[in-house]
Formats: C-alpha cells, sequence, structure tokens
C-alpha cells in the first residue's frame, strides 16, 4: 500500500521535529491528520528531507510510541499538552498520534454527544450500518499507521510501544492485546479499563457494535486480559488519579487490576492522591511513562 | 486594597497545585482571570486552605515569577503548552500569568483585530479615550497582581521574577525597566524589542498611547535599556528562533542587543536555528528560564 502524506506544519522542539500531517486514509475513506514528533536522533535524514512530507527513510530507524488521545481531543492534544517531546528527544523515541476519529463521516448523530462519533472513535472498526463505513480507527491505527510509521517515517516495526489517555487507554490497552506481538510495550492514564460495565462503553459499544454484548467484549480490556497468560512478561504501568471524576462510574482500574492477577499479567497500577483526569496530571507522570517504554523499546 | 478572589479550579500538578482564578479588579475595571501555580513547598499552607481560594498566607513565603503572554493568548495558555511546572516545582518557584488586555470592556473595535484589543493589552496603561478606562494592564500587574501575588498568595515580596513571551516580553522587559527593584530578574522568549520600529508597536502604542512618539518611547524596551545604567547586573537572558515569521519585522532583538551593549547590560541572546515563534520553541528552553530565574531569587 502507497502512502501520500501532506505536511501541514513543522515546528522545532526540543532539537528534534513535531510535524503535522494530513493524508487521504484508506483504513478511513476520509482525510485524517495525525501528529509525529521526530527525535533529534534522525538529524540526518531529516535535514535531506525537512519540509517536502516525502519519504524520510535512511539507515537509521527509531522505536516508535503511538499515543491515543481521549474523548474530544485531537492529534494536536498531546502534543501541546503533555510535555511528551523533551523525553521523546533524551531517549530517541518517534511519538505519533492520530486524531480520535473521522472527521466529515456524516453519519447521522455523530455531532450530537461528545462522547460518541465524532471525537469519540473509541479505537475500533464499526460493525453496524452507517458507521461501518469510516469509523475503522482499530485498523487506521494497527495497520495504515503502523505502515506509515515504518514504511514512510523511520519507525522500527520491531520496536513499537502504545499508550493513551481515558478512551486511549481503552485504546492502547484493548489494541495492545488483540494484535500480539504488535507492540512491545503497554501503558495508560486514566484508562476505561471495562467499557462493558460504563455507561461510555455502553453508548459506544451499543451504537458501534450492535447488541451482541459477545462483540463488545472483544474490545473490553479486562476481559480480553482475562482471557490470556501474561501477554507481557516486563509488565504493564497504568497511572489513575483519585480525584479523577470519572473514576468511579467510567473508569474500573480495579477490574483490570483483578484480570491481570488472574492473567499473570504484571501490573504496575499507581493511584495518586489529588489528581484528576486532566493533562496536568498527565503532564506529571508522562516523564514515568516515556521512560518505561524506553527501557522495553531499546 | 482587599483582593477577593474567586477559584475557578485547581488541579494537581507535579506534586503542587495549578489554579485559575477570577476576581473583579480594581485597576482594570472589569472581571479578571489569572492563573498560579503553586509549588509543592507550600503544601502545608495549601492543605489548610486547599478548595476555599481565600488566603493561603502562612509562615513560609516564596519566589513570584510572573509569565506575560503573547497576542492572542489568555491566563490558561501558558500555563498548559510551555511545561514550566516541572522547573517551578523543582525550584519552589510560584508562578502567575494574568490574561493579555481587559475582556468585555466594550471599546468600539476592540474585537477587530487579533493584535490590538481584546487580547492585546500590552501591558501598558492607555490614555486615549475609550481605552483608558479598563485597558490599564500595567497597573494591574505592577500592582494589583503583585499585591494578591503577596499578600493573599504565599508570594515573597523580596523575589520576584518577570518574563513573558513575545507581547509578553516585550511587556516584560518594560515593566521590569520602568519599575526598578520590583523585579530581581528578568528574561524573555522572542520579545518585541522595539515597538517604535514595528507595525504591531505602531499600531497599538497609536491607539493606546495617542500620536506622541515621547510618550510610546517610555514603552519601548530597547529606548528604555539605552537610557539606564547597567540595570541588572547579574544579566538578562533571551531566546529568540531564528525561523520566527515575525522576526524580520516586527522583534527587532539587534536593537535591544545594541541599547544593552550602551547600557553596560549583560545580555545573554540566544539566537536558536530553525525554532519558530511558537510554544514548541518556548517548550523547549523553558528549562533555561526556569532555572535562570531561581537561581537569582534563590
Amino acid at each position: 500500500m502507497s502512502h501520500s502524506l501532506e505536511l501541514l506544519s513543522e515546528h522545532r522542539c526540543f532539537d528534534g521535529w513535531q510535524r503535522f500531517y494530513k493524508h487521504e486514509s484508506q483504513a478511513i475513506g476520509l482525510p485524517m491528520r495525525f501528529s509525529v514528533y521526530l527525535p533529534p536522533q534522525l538529524q540526518a535524514q531529516a535535514e535531506k528531507d525537512a519540509t517536502s512530507g516525502a519519504a524520510l527513510m535512511g539507515q537509521g530507524k527509531v522505536p516508535v510510541l503511538f499515543f491515543l488521545a481521549g474523548l474530544t481531543c485531537t492529534e494536536e492534544t498531546f502534543m501541546i499538552k503533555a510535555g511528551a517531546q523533551r523525553y521523546a528527544a533524551e531517549h530517541g523515541l518517534m511519538l505519533i498520534t492520530p486524531d480520535t476519529s473521522p472527521r466529515g463521516a456524516g453519519v447521522e448523530g455523530e455531532t450530537d454527544h461528545w462522547d460518541l462519533g465524532v471525537g469519540a472513535g473509541f479505537y475500533l472498526d464499526a460493525t453496524q450500518p452507517g458507521w461501518n463505513q469510516n469509523y475503522r480507527m482499530e485498523s487506521y491505527v494497527t495497520q495504515e499507521l503502523f505502515e506509515i510509521a515504518t514504511q514512510v517515517l523511520p519507525g522500527d516495526s520491531q520496536r513499537m510501544g502504545i499508550f493513551g489517555h481515558s478512551m486511549g487507554g481503552h485504546g492502547a490497552l484493548t489494541l495492545a492485546l488483540r494484535h500480539p506481538g504488535k507492540y512491545q510495550s503497554v501503558s495508560a492514564f486514566a484508562p476505561i479499563c471495562a467499557p462493558l460495565q460504563c455507561p461510555w462503553g455502553e453508548k459506544a459499544f451499543s451504537t458501534y457494535l450492535g447488541a451482541d454484548k459477545a462483540v463488545w467484549a472483544e474490545h473490553d480490556a479486562s476481559v480480553l486480559m482475562s482471557k490470556v497468560r501474561n501477554p507481557y512478561p516486563a509488565g504493564i504501568l497504568v497511572d489513575q488519579g483519585l480525584a479523577d471524576n470519572f473514576l468511579p462510574t467510567q473508569l474500573y482500574p480495579e477490574a483490570f487490576e483483578q484480570a491481570c492477577q488472574q492473567a499473570g499479567q504484571p501490573l504496575t497500577l499507581r493511584r495518586h492522591e489529588g489528581y484528576d483526569h486532566g493533562y496536568y496530571f498527565i503532564a506529571t507522570f508522562i516523564q514515568d511513562h516515556m521512560e518505561f517504554h524506553a527501557r522495553h523499546l531499546k
């Protein structure tokens, strides 16, 4: 599959390059945007082709870390707010963040709710009529962006990590579990751990996947984890704020914790007094996540 | 003068507290918003009164660092994008950022231009009819916010630094020079160094200050610097990106450089290849500025 990228903007950042791209997505069937941080270790390639948006293929390949953002976010949010580039530069990691849904699919009702449709793709391929044409974020992230990261951009296909926040934490955990061997490390900030049990999950899954809860279960991190045996022997890192408004009704880290115990999966679940659901929480602990992935992807 | 603050939100961040306040500003004559980062060193006081928005006066006082943002920004921009809290926490500095202008003054034309009126207060007290009622950002920052920082919040009035970006860099340099002894350290990112010579300055100064260029000169960092003798013996730090679109026509760092030479003022002016005018540039060098101020305010 060939991929043609349009470079929308480029900003020097921590001696590397913060880029925003647009492309005609084959998985989604619409134009999509994503952001990439290229670390300074790619100096030679990047200087050869700093502004064309074309190939950056060189000798050197760097590990890739996908960040999946939460409800209402775009490909910009994490790059603006988390302060991750400093550590990506330090450890020589490429960062990629997709948008959180298709834009402009025109499905009825897709802009009526902040937690469904636009800005709320839930990182799965919808099966239901109307939605199933474009709402295919799982294929987009795991196949198309994966190819772009490794075939157009100089990402190393053997050293891939994935993490995310809230809906994107759900995305990171489920995509890691649904695609064994694709991602060598996984972590999350305040992830939706048990969508089968929470209003966000019920609303999104019934709309995107239909009424059959057996199908939903294939996209529930806690259910998926309970069915495997220690898929990430080096551990999974999850941070959760205890002043997070969504903790009591939407996130259920204890369900994931229990599933990990059942699966023999080492889990570091850190509960932080006073921290809420937002990016001030993420920024506080981003260094730990970046170092966690860097360690596993070295 | 008594000050009553309404706490709009609070977020735990790097073990400290990111707060957003609203208050009836006496200097501006309208409600104003500002943001504060309280470092973890204030633990004891903050825990006593974490959510009321009332006094945080305690035994301990911490140095205060004012950040003045650029055109179109609000009190949120710097706190979201710069990644400064990590270093404020490390060095025990309080950070304060005001909004960039009054909101809702109702002056004719105040919302017609992104570089004049709303979001573009230029950190001066307007003298011209219509504007002079509310556009009084110099009094607001140097008097009212100063009092709030030291009398309502636990800021040390003897250890104050000021820095800013673009229009806010102009603000930091001019307020530091116009109020000798008030700020012990000053730095800037891509400041407007010679507003008398640039379109932004001409537009704002003619509107806010009238036709007399002798009055304008009192708000031009390069002119002000040329008239003093070494006001900051420990030096001033300025960072400037060389891929900054506004560099050729609006910023004139060389004018400030020359004025510093004339004034015997030690200046570290760093020119950075490839960096533009935005917050990816600021985030890259924020650590250096935080350490610069921390050193001077210890």
